[in-house]
């Protein structure tokens, strides 16, 4: 694979992408003189961490084949869901006929990283949708939505990540509560803008009471891929940050586990 | 994760690093402007591609949780050695008390790669070991191998990858034949360079014969990893190339499948 990402720039972060012309030097030579700072977004994966609900409890094995004296694996094996842990719903997920996580490319995968931060509205509602109009409001402080970009709902709910329970906030009719983006904010970037991706801080980029998950068949069935229970949201700025979206490329897979990074801004 | 990757500047690199002052524009600019081109440099998992030998066959599934009307996965999960396809070995794997692969830092598994092209040595002789005068002469032509590298072996193996019989390379007597590093070539790595990792497009860094996996004890036993089966290492110059290897996060795994970008120079 070796594919151009010409879709990147756009006026709204020109000043951010024309590094010389801006002043700035270029990203490695950020990276080598210690000017980069490199955020790790992707959770640990484990048989302790939260997981879908389910009979069957967390379905992750990690099972060591050889041991060193201390008892620390020297080689494992595991088996896990495609969607567990940090992972991204590759389009055929949600959407009949469309591409596989092992299709998706570097072009598809990188990209300008917008972050929506909808953390007061989440305090009076756990349901809440990131809306159409939080978008717009976005736009209006810091410019279009890039192309390319991927779109990131800050909910702050990766705060609950270490106590399961917290995290699936499943009720007593075993409905699970938590934020997520509307059809209408879906809609709005699959026809009035051009993302790469979405991604989120919880469970689902469908908000937790959902029964019939409209927004992956909008941005799945769109031929677009989501990130969920994606970490660290919060380290990155509204803008200027760059992300690197890495899945684990499982032929013909609907999805799979993820590393992100995020590349700050100087 | 947050750290700086102070490392990697070197005189031999500074003309690649120092984009802006040599006229290059930033890394950014050059991805939005098709300028940059990325090499996915892993192999896709499958039940189908090359494994270690063993006599229960290909230890890979995949298995469809709920399907598509024509059949294609909308949810699946999948079981895997840590160690197949293309993967990377944690310190931990050849180290007893180094670091697992949850534990690798950006600054760690970022960095420009040093590309040794040992394929007429290999077509002489398929258990062919990279020697450390093999790096010197690299180092002749390209200047000192650059802080923060990480070292990849060209043998052309991965055109045989396609055909695990040819991959594997089994003789009569159950041994496998392919080329790796020599023990002198990692001594010379470790103790007077300052790398990230190795690499190869071989099973292994330790070539096909191998009982004892010498390679293994002093490069994971000095703290750094590796990388095998690792695709397309043919696509990248001798040196100007920059790596993004991101493996799967598994918490304490003593390696696991990642994903390997390779950010071409201009």
């Amino acid at each position: 694979m070796n594919r151009t990402l010409s879709s990147f720039l756009i006026p709204a972060t020109a000043s951010f992408l024309s590094g010389c012309n801006a002043g700035q030097p270029d990203v490695f030579e950020r990276l080598s003189s210690g000017n980069a700072q490199i955020v790790d977004m992707t959770h640990a994966l484990s048989a302790d961490m939260p997981f879908w609900p389910n009979p069957n409890g967390n379905p992750f094995r990690h099972d060591t084949l050889r041991a060193h004296p201390d008892g620390a694996p020297m080689m494992a094996a595991y088996a896990t869901p495609e969607h567990h842990g940090t992972h991204l719903d590759a389009p055929i997920h949600g959407g009949p006929g469309q591409a596989s996580v092992d299709q998706l490319t570097a072009s598809e995968l990188f990209g300008p990283a917008v972050v929506i931060d909808v953390r007061e509205h989440v305090a009076a509602n756990p349901d809440y949708q990131l809306s159409a109009e939080d978008l717009r409001a976005w736009e209006a402080a810091h410019g279009a939505i890039p192309n390319g970009a991927i779109v990131l709902l800050r909910s702050g709910w990766d705060d609950r990540w270490t106590t399961s329970a917290r995290y699936q906030n499943v009720d007593a009719r075993g409905v699970m509560h938590f934020p997520g983006f509307s059809e209408d904010a879906a809609r709005y970037l699959m026809n009035e803008r051009r993302i790469n991706g979405i991604g989120t801080d919880t469970p689902s980029v469908d908000h937790g009471p959902s029964r019939d998950f409209p927004v992956h068949g909008i941005v799945n069935g769109g031929g677009k891929y989501h990130l969920e229970n994606v970490a660290n949201v919060g380290r990155l700025p509204a803008t200027g940050a760059f992300l690197i979206v890495a899945p684990i490329k499982i032929a013909g897979g609907s999805g799979g586990q993820v590393r992100i990074f995020g590349v700050l801004p100087e």
